[in-house]
């Protein structure tokens, strides 16, 4: 016997009060409409429960009347993780647990709620003095937890790792309520299974995250930022390597755009001047984070020796925080100025990053065969092996014919990144987008094993059904 | 209806091979004898399958029939996780498993096999031109798969992880020989559960891992190495702090020592000179790795800074290769020397880094009260507030007896470290020496997780009974 609408928003208004249950649909909007509004699925309820107690007994009630949970933080992702699959399901929203619990500069973490933004936890960090080196596109209203439920990667992965890597501990309301306390600050920690790491990235399908204990660096004295041209993808991972080994992890981003992106943002009026020195088909921007009592310079030196045999063609250093803004601003907005564009088809993916360029020239080639005339535009984080391989419609094409073959074009992809041992979804996840996909790409043992894991974790299917799994 | 140890023997020689079966007790010490010699279990059977398809026919087969397996590396773990418990355990020794697969010293990733050695897969990187920094007392004989399983430390986790964060893929055979094929180079594969993670760590009672692919890193262009003076551990915590403020990633290592130790070293004859600038109450052993491009004299100036406004007494900065080996040394020999002083009571635990100063003055307050006279020798990796609390014997007082009396020793250390937020098991793990205490101090739904964890991924119980769970 399962139970109705009222019912469940009547029993839920018992458990975190009336006045933080949302039953009108009209009222949902915010929390249904995700960025790409792919999906357009009801919800029975909106939570927003108070306090860690109250998620515990939305999940204890939920768990044991059949009632399904999705955990929702700043509803940013982009596979449909946090917005319903069936309609029955009730949405809890963590925005209310917004506190900053603690933050310790000096030992270099700090303790927020689930419901916090990004940028907020950046702020808090930063009013201490540290840094929480962790930049999304979404960081303004992404939340902690979702952040963390999603592995959220970003711009500098390279040197500080993603959300995971990010993430010391945390504490997660489980299925049927029980509070898995697993806050702690602690870098060496071997007792027992890394529980910590299985609820980061489960997409909420394992647990609710309510509060997280994260990493923090000392703020550098100094960025050292390069736009940088080059005639191929393989002279810029051969930059990157050098790169590397002059600056070891003070390198902390290195981004591969084409050309193409640079000449679309110039003409939709995105950027005010061209940041390069000049066209060329790819090029890099690369960063170096000084310490406080670090070298100046590395990357200019760098540069020079690449330049001088012929590695790279030519490069613009920035000499102010406005040319520093605009090398990031072109590099941020390359995906966005693809809608102005028309329709694109978008696939974000990695390969071990030796085979970067193998996956650009054989990706390329493979879609111009599907769709002649396609306009490739593949972009992203080279040091991370990471390229949101995107692909804008031919000139004069009709928008919904060319989305409306998208399909093959996805497969082509996805069958090279494969066999170059990559991965369907680098940072943004599988939701409800890429569950059919991950049954066919992914080692039938580990989908085995992650089902065994929920079944023993959620046995009722509580926490987020059909997501990830399918 | 359980099989004896004949037909164990039997079974097992038809799946690898007579020649890779031991059934002799009398030839089995190597695989039984641990360390220190705490654990004195004999087993039914070691095997050494040469194959990652003979560990699997050998899983397979023993998940079917009610034989326990043990996978074993170089059986170097300090709490008995590699050794039997109940007797009738069969050890699956991986040391035939010795391939190095592949090393990427450009694209920063090596994948070798589970029964590689450390020192030799140091070498196999260093051979092309990479690092790979885990380093660990008996890293000569410990073996990759070992490692991994108990999620090893060392001393320059503080910059580049522990194993678990050095590892970018594992291979692993489970408990009923289906084979997880979970190799990858990938920094960044958002495609469901962490179960990398979740197998580095289990200490063999999830899987067996077979293989890992590890990131290596460029070689440092040169170490900048001091022994620095200090009045006390908050004096160390202030330093750490403020050198790695400086020098941010590249501050590789920072060692806490008290004088005791190096008295220690002196009197027994283990260190030809004293490494310090004289008798201090403690010492700080901190380095820099500076890259190719980096800058140097970081670390004395950070000294110079450090000891202007007092917050150090006094340092050496190594001069040297010879000096640096010597304070590596003095930092190395700090455990070792205090079985030629007799019996030491020993504990591995982490704290929050800024409590490490309130854990050693209530430490060796506590056990004072508990055995007066007692020697408190708390050391180790202080950037990781990881403590080995390590307690000699009273002078003259008998050894067997003051052993005798660890228990309430140990209760008061690891209720002081609880108290703390800290970990009961930072670098060594659980094994069969802490299960108990496991059960008294994790969180209690923590220990319902890995339970249901382990129920779903090994039904049977094959893999390393009674280790981690109790």
């Amino acid at each position: 016997m399962s139970l109705n609408a009222p019912q469940i928003i009547e029993a839920l208004a018992g458990l975190v009060g009336p006045g933080a249950v949302i039953g009108d649909p009209a009222r949902m909007g915010a929390f249904l409409n995700e960025p790409r509004k792919r999906f357009h699925q009801s919800a029975v309820a909106v939570v927003q429960p108070g306090s860690v107690e109250e998620v515990q007994a939305v999940a204890r009630w939920a768990n044991g009347n059949g009632v399904k949970l999705i955990p929702q933080g700043g509803n940013t992702g982009l596979v449909g993780a946090q917005v319903p699959l069936y309609g029955n399901e009730v949405i809890v929203s963590l925005v209310r647990l917004n506190r900053v619990r603690s933050v310790n500069a000096d030992a270099g973490n700090m303790t927020v709620e689930a419901g916090l933004t990004l940028e907020e936890a950046h702020r808090a960090a930063e009013a201490e003095g540290a840094m929480l080196p962790l930049w999304i596109a979404s960081q303004g209203s992404a939340r902690i937890g979702g952040v963390l439920s999603s592995n959220a990667g970003g711009i500098q992965v390279l040197a500080y790792g993603n959300a995971r890597e990010l993430c010391l501990g945390v504490e997660a309301v489980l299925a049927d309520g029980r509070l898995y306390r697993g806050l702690n600050a602690l870098k060496k920690d071997n007792t027992g299974y890394d529980l910590k790491d299985l609820l980061v990235g489960a997409e909420g399908t394992l647990g609710i995250i309510t509060a997280a204990t994260l990493k923090l660096f000392p703020l550098p004295e100094a960025h050292e930022t390069a736009f940088i041209s080059l005639a191929s993808p393989t002279q810029a991972l051969e930059l990157f390597y050098r790169l590397r080994q002059r600056a070891g992890s003070q390198l902390t981003a290195f981004e591969l755009m084409p050309r193409f992106g640079i000449d679309l943002q110039l003409k939709h009026g995105m950027i005010a001047r061209d940041p390069s020195a000049g066209p060329s088909p790819w090029y890099a921007l690369a960063e170096i984070s000084v310490p406080r009592g670090g070298a100046h310079g590395v990357l200019q030196a760098g540069l020079e020796a690449a330049l001088a045999d012929g590695t790279i063609t030519d490069a613009v250093v920035a000499e102010s925080l406005d040319d520093r803004n605009l090398m990031w601003a072109t590099r941020e907005q390359m995906s966005d100025v693809q809608s102005r564009e028309g329709a694109s088809i978008k696939h974000d993916v990695s390969v071990p990053i030796a085979a970067v360029p193998q996956l650009i020239a054989e990706g390329s080639a493979a879609v111009e065969r599907i769709v002649p005339g396609i306009r490739p535009c593949p972009f992203g984080h080279l040091g991370d092996g990471n390229i949101h391989f995107n692909l804008s419609q031919p000139v004069g094409v009709d928008g919904k014919a060319f989305m409306a073959g998208a399909e093959p074009v996805h497969e082509a992809i996805y069958e090279i990144v494969t066999r170059l041992g990559g991965s369907i979804s680098a940072e943004h996840g599988i939701g409800q987008l890429k569950t059919e996909l991950l049954k066919s790409h992914k080692d039938p043992v580990a989908l085995e094993m992650m089902r065994a894991i929920k079944q023993a974790l959620d046995p009722n299917g509580t926490l987020n059904p059909g997501k990830v799994l399918g």
